[in-house]
């Protein structure tokens, strides 16, 4: 059991990991850090946090579970001062969506003073932000990607396993920069190719959204997310994100060459192809 | 009330459009053409159809209310017959989901003999086809894009409209080729995105797909559509279609200018632009 839970950023993500430790007893003391106390004061009320304070030192300094859950670009600045003042056997983990950065920078950190950090990434959402959506089941049923290195301990590594799947979740493992390519493919381009499309519509037939079917709005639901957590994410896996719009261009493409084509069994064989791929997905 | 009400294809949108008029009482007859009578047992037995036929000829020979609900590159090639088969004062329309060529086709025609006819096409459809799926209540609150023509006669046009909202459905009006952009950039490019995205996905990082988050799952629902209907739609739109890729490449390379210029504070007033178009769909 964890005596104290220290949650950095009391929103959607760490909101949903506070309510769902004190309803699974996870944490004898569960305290959230924020930078402006009266957006934490719901979570004091309802009794999700045992203390909110402003002060990130104070917080982590009596932590053993620290968990970062700002803002992507903002953990990787977060990270020094949290070295310096946690305690010896401390365990950080974060919910940053790219993972790179911020696993190479806790290594980098880690040669310095030996604190245990694992990269966290729950693939949970939603297009709303902030503590009024969060739930204590949030993460029941997602999968959490967990970014051990070659630096990381095999006892916080389990720690960290335990402490998600204690919240409901499906625990898997990958590199940080494989981590970066995959959501690179399977979250942000499928978002930034939301925006494309919505954008790119209008500028086809301007009264086209006013017709959008129900593939469009299906299509198009994730281009409602959040601009400054999209703005963050996009420009935090620039990198991954690039290579996968290149993979996605051929790949619209080819799917051109074949329409253009005319061939009806060739382009039937295509489309059949990628619907049995899409239909492995759960 | 229409006599007789000829259908012809009984898959998930003639079906429903059968279901519809049954339930409403809106023909007092109506027969179901196909090309196999084994296919069209299902909704003979069910009550949905007061006969079944595989003569084409026969079925519309004392139809006065004519709907073509057979794949789209196939309701060209039924207009030839029809027109030939139909009696005077019949009015024939159609469910195909690109109007341009079969309008067309349907003017020359009536250039020849005169009878009525009103391109429609019903935004309601599904990953899933066939009668199996059919429903009585498909339309209901659905929009109908019908699509008149210079050459339309307004009496044609009125009843048209009624027999669509009848079924429960809102009806607009556009030009045949107004509608074909216009489901090119909301129906068809969607489509082909999110074929290219999970064909793009698995050439990024072959193991992406099994970790699809839910905004990849929904993005790429529609990729699961029928092949065979998918093949037609974008061979019969392949024009507009184009269009709308150019189009929406555009806007793609617009928002990877601003990713890769780093900007935080361009990127979100973009991306705030466009969840703000988003929203206004219903």
């Amino acid at each position: 059991m964890i005596r104290q839970l220290a949650i950095v950023g009391i929103g959607l993500l760490g909101g949903s990991v506070a309510k769902g430790a004190r309803a699974g007893g996870l944490a004898r003391r569960i305290i959230g850090v924020g930078r402006a106390s009266e957006r934490l004061r719901p979570a004091l009320d309802d009794g999700t946090l045992d203390a909110a304070v402003t002060d990130l030192d104070a917080a982590v300094r009596e932590a053993d579970f620290i968990v970062l859950a700002a803002p992507v670009l903002a953990i990787e600045g977060l990270l020094e001062r949290v070295w310096r003042a946690a305690p010896d056997g401390a365990l950080i983990t974060d919910v940053g969506s790219t993972k790179r950065n911020i696993v190479r920078a806790a290594d980098r950190l880690a040669a310095r003073r030996p604190l245990a950090f694992v990269g966290s990434h729950p693939l949970a959402g939603s297009e709303q932000a902030g503590y009024r959506v969060a739930r204590a089941d949030l993460f029941r049923s997602a999968t959490v990607v967990v970014t051990p290195t070659e630096a990381t301990e095999l006892a916080a590594l389990k720690k960290t396993t335990e402490f998600w799947e204690a919240l409901g979740a499906r625990v898997t493992s990958l590199d940080p920069e494989t981590h970066d390519r995959t959501v690179a493919a399977i979250s942000h381009l499928p978002h930034l190719i939301a925006c494309a499309l919505v954008d790119g519509a209008g500028r086809v037939e301007p009264a086209a959204l006013e017709l959008a079917a129900r593939g469009f709005r299906d299509t198009t639901r994730i281009a409602a997310g959040d601009p400054d957590m999209w703005t963050e994410i996009f420009l935090a896996n620039r990198d991954a994100l690039s290579a996968s719009v290149e993979a996605f261009r051929e790949a619209l493409a080819d799917l051109q060459r074949v329409i253009d084509a005319g061939g009806v069994d060739a382009l039937r064989a295509e489309l059949a192809r990628i619907k049995a791929t899409r239909e492995q997905l759960r």
